[in-house]
């Protein structure tokens, strides 16, 4: 057997942001550089069947086979988590921070998972807690992008506004670096629920990318509630005024326009960041735009695997020092 | 072989109310009378697979399944259905007539579909127009529920606004026996989507019955919007403000508000009159009691069977003179 000697990098971390739906790894190296890439469709929702009897074992089958080839070839190398993989329907419930706080992670807030292959290591999520008169609300998984969108910013001070669209869209309140307050919209959810079920499912066929009719969708009146909108949308098609294959994007904006409209003005006046799937962050920018509000930045939601090494080297899983730096 | 002499009552018509997600067949007998009733979750979002080369034979074989016992006991007994069986998924398009329009159906309005038992009538649906800046509507089977209704009503004059809950709940303006115009709100699909799929589903343990908790939800602040108050629900639940048991009575009330609070401002002052399931239609009265509105009427989605023995009739498939008349 010989060995790889000719490695592209020391590999220093395993990074994983593991959310409802999905999955992605990272191996990454000195200073955080990505040495190597998974993805696999394997969140919360399809991992395990819910029951909690088998459900750290079906956790942790995933994570070998996904990261097999990296647990073989670099024994001993830290492993560290975000997302629901945390919450009380993953692997492991790893607690939460109660904002207002900051984003410095030490390794007490960390949550050990030991397994076969070593010792998985849990990012907490955040939490407002409940008002009188108000739900409460949770994250987990964008706190670690979070972490990575301010060390990304080239000005991450001030008072910040950070969106994070996708299947639970985040509005998080940032103020010179503590997370204020957030609130989560499930929009992302929705459309999937309306998409893949359903009687709107029923009526998109051969689905296309149709930008027009995501603006038509952005600016439908929805005036007698949201409900009434998505049954419009229905209706739109069966009277040959809507594509079929055109639905998705109409109700993708609809969905979109209804959140920004609720969530915008509880926001006078914030810079804006979005950090998310490209896609995604596009279809926001516009319908951000719609109220005259130019986001300040788009960065990918890549920002989490910054937001992981930032947490691996701020608890002491790895050394943030670079080997450049060592050995200078 | 023997014949079934004793029968209760001479078999008129087998009608039924074909729904997206089930069916319900009846046996009527002279003036309508129910001899006989099945039922089935057989919809249209589950009858087929949507594959529109297999589709209507699907729809055969689910009607000729549920109805054999009749079929084979009253050869040539006429049928008719209403619903999502006559939509563009479904058997057979039945078409629809357009609002504003009264509820008379002729022979010529229904839509006749040979099968290898006879002839099924499908009764066709209503549309609304779409405007120039808004969408239309379509109903499918409630339109022969409102005749029931009228039917059913000691006093089905004047300005109305009857409600059917259900999937695709309607809010119908009837006046002087016409429908002016309607609109639909897909709050129970939502429900529905919420409750079997998606994130709620996982976080709803072992649900219960709690009317305090529908309370609660119809009474919630949905100021940021519906799919920021949808994931509120999770957060309650997460902080032990809310027992995960009562989670679904939660949802059923935060989407009930939401629709009556942008539907009801459609229609101040009108009488209102519910029609649907039992248990929906209390929930429909109390969320519109935090209105200050009293329903005048509450009837059971047998409105339909009354309503397709009214449609029969008045398109010649049954007499709809009695046998005592006949014989008097």
């Amino acid at each position: 057997m010989t060995h790889h000697t000719q490695v592209p990098g020391v590999a220093r971390l395993i990074a994983l942001d593991w959310g409802s739906t999905a999955l992605r790894a990272w191996l990454l190296g000195d200073d955080g550089r990505v040495l190597d890439t998974h993805a696999r469709d394997s969140g919360l929702l399809n991992v395990t069947s819910g029951n909690s009897d088998t459900r750290a074992g079906d956790y942790e089958k995933v994570f070998t086979d996904v990261c097999a080839d990296w647990l073989d070839a670099h024994p001993g190398v830290p492993a560290i988590a975000c997302g629901m993989v945390g919450s009380a329907q993953g692997w492991h419930e790893a607690g939460y921070l109660t904002v207002p706080t900051d984003l410095e992670f030490d390794a007490a807030t960390l949550t050990r998972v030991p397994h076969q292959r070593g010792t998985l290591h849990l990012v907490p999520g955040l939490r407002v807690a409940p008002g009188a008169h108000t739900a409460g609300d949770v994250m987990r998984g964008e706190e670690t992008q979070l972490v990575g969108v301010l060390d990304l910013l080239d000005d991450p001070a001030g008072d910040l506004l950070v969106v994070l669209p996708g299947t639970h869209t985040k509005w998080v309140r940032i103020v010179a670096g503590q997370v204020h307050t957030f609130t989560t919209a499930m929009t992302g959810e929705l459309y999937g629920l309306l998409m893949e079920h359903g009687i709107l499912a029923r009526t998109a066929h051969a689905p296309a990318r149709d930008n027009a009719a995501f603006v038509r969708g952005l600016d439908a009146d929805t005036s007698r509630g949201i409900s009434t909108a998505l049954f419009g949308a229905r209706a739109l098609v069966l009277d040959g005024a809507l594509a079929p294959g055109a639905l998705p994007d109409y109700v993708s904006g609809l969905l979109i326009a209804d959140e920004i409209r609720h969530l915008l003005q509880t926001a006078p006046g914030q810079r804006i960041v979005l950090c998310g799937k490209p896609d995604l962050c596009r279809r926001y920018a516009t319908a951000l735009g719609r109220h005259g509000v130019q986001p300040s930045a788009s960065l990918t939601e890549e920002a989490a695997a910054r937001g992981l090494w930032h947490v691996a080297a701020t608890s002491g899983l790895v050394d943030a020092r670079s080997r450049t730096e060592e050995v200078s």
